[in-house]
């Protein structure tokens, strides 16, 4: 294996920049070719050092810049659709970080954009796909030794959230990846969303009704439960039990290393996702790079991204009553089986 | 201590053929003085080998007969509610199985005799609240160490469900057990409940919609979610966790032998909720029996008992529709604190 | 059942007054029929409360007195090869906290003594025999399920030790209850000690080897290693793991309750094996009951009390050179099967 | 980051060619320049595909060839000092699998060699010091949070051992891991070995003395044992417990995925060391690249390799007689701090 796939990244941000490291020292078989981000020091700063690169304060010109075979997008949401019809009208597949738009409108004429290309151009970053616990749970599955799934019950707290967090990112951005997690798992589409909101902790902020319970209906009768609880103040954890007709399966338990002390044994809590799944977001760009260099595309498709989105679209509204939202979907384009 | 506690216990079916067993045998400071079942045949046998003891097969000559200190009421529900009168009548302390009475408006009855009696005579049988390590959760609760509950998340699994066994059984009779340690360990009343029904697994008989999701809303603004599942197929579980505003607790994990072989690591699952809670009937009796000898009446009351009727009635209520149904209780009486 | 069985209670100290507690008030088919010790104080408030007990400063006066039909020692060890040679002569069965004696010699008269008599009246206090992990190990090594046991690996920690407390000890009275569990798990004698002293804790008081490392082999070929740590600070562990032909299983490891908070998770650890064996210590005092009731004598016999101490001496010497020792015990009585 | 590390790999067996594997599609910053084995067959198929490798059936050919600029020695390792000490010629950093060298008087002349040229060129293939939960191990003893490391209880089994396997090789080839783990986490040389021999298991080859238990002196006065398995029968293991002065820390124990059917709560036990260690051959690999390219050698010394040797070496005589022999090791070159 000899030559590198150059890579325009779009978005030099906290994420962008991680990517730009990954792509230069973690990952094997790509190069990044061109950063691309309004503000320009930014650009220069997470491409410090790298041979070849080009920088770029216009995301469509770096698409069009010398040695770009491939884009990762990591910039700002309403900045994706542009940059998705401006890489598919390039032929260039996209790694495109979750969310694939901000509204599942956006979201659904991406979809027919790639649709009317007729071929699969875009994965999308459901980075939980990737990590090794969900691997075999998802292999677990679909293996039928449980039989058929009937309940998921997940858990997804971190221990505080940022300033100007709001109830309905707690959707958008945090149970989003149950929406994808929880369709992927099961391999079924959600048909209804509902929101219970207890009284909050007192160490949430003012305004933000946290933790919830939120509760997805499926196509095939399953239910999904999820805690989100983004300021449960004592770790990150994401945990998800599927409860199958012949049996359960966990994951997310810990217990890599216990230490007993002070009359008590314990086991590390994780603080951060970027500790958690650090090996899947590694394995997800390796797994990119390998598939776009052998000219395929596979992992979450932007039908997968828009399903999310009008999942998450639903919830929102569920959260604002307290009550049940069903969940309509347009039309699969048969380009995604 | 000396003059032992002289119990008559009605019903000597299969729990009140044990509990008389666990007098005779295993409980310190009290002895079997009558039983009481419509069948002979089958009051001789629970009482085989017990000396001084008289059989009965009518439940108030049981309460008459002569060395009778208390009563423990283990015969259908039906019957519940004329012997508890009865033994009030005579000022007799009582233990009662659950549940209290068949249906909410005869537990209000029992309430309002007991009310009127101007002092507590019936514990009400809700043997978690003497299980080692439901105990231990409350303590922590209530110790305020991790601030106040949120979210209760419990699973309830049998291995199969026995013949006969109703969508409104799974709720009448094995979430009742949720209903009131929700209501323990939060020290809250339930204000609303919710069923979600996913598609019935292969396992479950047909016509019973196994497993259900059943959520609570309580008067201090917390969720409780049940999973209820009696035909899970591997083992009686009963799980537990508490998310609180500092922390989370979880009982109910196992991991009492852990044995490795043939490539996993296993722990057993016990199959019973005999085995599982054995220790906490134990308890549950030699407490009363403590208690009684002491002149005092304490555990779970009449007014549990009722409150946990009236919540499932309205849980089979909400069960049949899929919806969520609000919880009415009657006035508590001063009796109850 | 009617009939209490009358036990005179040798000893009212920390462990007699505790048994005395236990028979009049958790033991169901036993009263306490005399107490000795020869501080009468002492013997007056353990029986402070209980009808019909006699209280003696003499231990062999407790033996003749009215009422009495077993015998319980928990005397200082020195006191009990006197006490088991008078219970003997008057046919009364005993169960005798260990040690059996204070050394193997004396243990061995004893056993004679009782082979002499031609029958068992002797039950050796081993407890951790009556604990349920410890059982559902043995029955699972007793199943060959697992192949025939290689190895033990013990662990036995204790917060810190009395004032007092010698290396000597950390083998006669800590390691002992491995000795007997180890014998028992294997059903083997062991054949020779080794001691490996590692650089004492700065934790461990001045002049005590803590911890050590205590190696036995047996006559079935086995190996059993024990980490005896009796200042370890964190908390009272008893852990053993036997690893056998076809799997290992392990007890001890705790998880009755998770609790998270503060970036990890925790299980507490007991602080006091009166916490941990608190079960075992009834179901012990219950099944000799129940067993002398029924003119029985079962569990750990004078022949296990004296092995335990015969073995004890030879890890003492073992100790004090870090080397290893051969154990040669006397003759089995055939009365010991 | 841009001119890629060309290295030589010596040898391309099982593990030759998944380290040329590793480099050529895991490992970021480095290139495969040359692959050498005596089976041109077996260098070829490993280097199928690669651009601008050359192939050797000559080691020393290999070091010369063009774009080499580090070797990784993966030869057997009769072969390992004539390379290094070519390699040392050259000034070219070498990543050594281990052994060092078959025995520690070949050890000793590699280290000296290293030594005469001044500065550290080789890091010996100790990969235990790159998995995950091992460096959490040694930071947290490294903390001193836990105050001095007293004993190590170390658990090591196999399924079942390759044909021609010797007791011998349960010392030099898998015991080796701890005894290089043993000497790093406590920062201390290994001053005497001791080998308990249990009647082998029913699974072990005719001749094979399996288990045994592996008992360590250290130069700080700690101990450490060893359980080695190689024929367990139910999967890999390796776990670790460092027993300190103020608590105890265990790695190894699991947990990813728990499934609970069939009565039981499993948690799959790897088969294999890749699967088990795999993460941590890709970051010592990556590590020892990274390292490389910026000029410096760190990792697992000479010294280390050596010292692992001698230990070994005593391990096996100490195995002969199921006695204890003392270590003796050369003087240590100020290069090795």
């Amino acid at each position: 294996m000899s030559d590198l796939l150059g890579v325009a990244v779009l978005g030099a941000g906290h994420m962008g920049a991680d990517h730009v490291r990954r792509i230069d020292r973690a990952v094997s078989g790509a190069r990044v070719a061109a950063v691309a981000d309004p503000d320009s020091a930014r650009a220069e700063a997470a491409a410090a050092g790298i041979d070849g690169v080009s920088l770029h304060t216009d995301a469509l010109a770096a698409l069009a810049a010398p040695g770009v075979d491939a884009v990762l997008i990591a910039s700002p949401g309403p900045a994706h659709e542009e940059a998705l019809l401006a890489a598919f009208a390039r032929g260039l597949p996209v790694l495109c970080e979750k969310p694939l738009t901000p509204d599942s409108a956006g979201a659904l004429r991406v979809v027919e954009a790639e649709a009317g290309a007729g071929r699969r151009l875009v994965q999308v970053g459901f980075m939980r796909r990737y990590d090794a616990e969900y691997v075999r749970l998802k292999a677990l599955l679909d293996s039928g030794r449980l039989g058929r799934p009937l309940m998921l019950h997940c858990t997804h707290r971190n221990v505080s959230s940022p300033a100007g967090f709001t109830s309905a990112m707690m959707i958008n951005s945090s149970v989003s990846h149950e929406i994808d997690a929880g369709r992927w798992l099961l391999d079924q589409e959600i048909t209804a969303v509902s929101v219970l909101r207890p009284r909050p902790s007192a160490g949430a902020p003012e305004g933000l009704l946290d933790p919830q319970l939120v509760l997805f209906e499926t196509s095939g009768g399953a239910v999904v439960d999820v805690e989100i609880f983004v300021n449960c103040g004592f770790g990150y954890q994401v945990r998800c039990e599927a409860v199958c007709e012949a049996g359960s399966a966990r994951i997310g338990e810990g217990r890599t290393m216990v230490v007993e002390t002070d009359g008590s044994a314990r086991e590390e809590v994780p603080q951060d996702y970027l500790v958690r799944f650090a090996d899947a977001y590694d394995r997800e760009i390796q797994a990119w790079v390998d598939a776009t260099r052998g000219g395929l595309v596979a992992g979450p498709s932007a039908w997968d991204g828009y399903a999310a989105s009008a999942v998450a679209e639903a919830g929102v509204r569920a959260q604002e009553t307290g009550g049940r939202v069903a969940v309509e979907l347009g039309r699969r384009p048969s380009l995604y089986g």
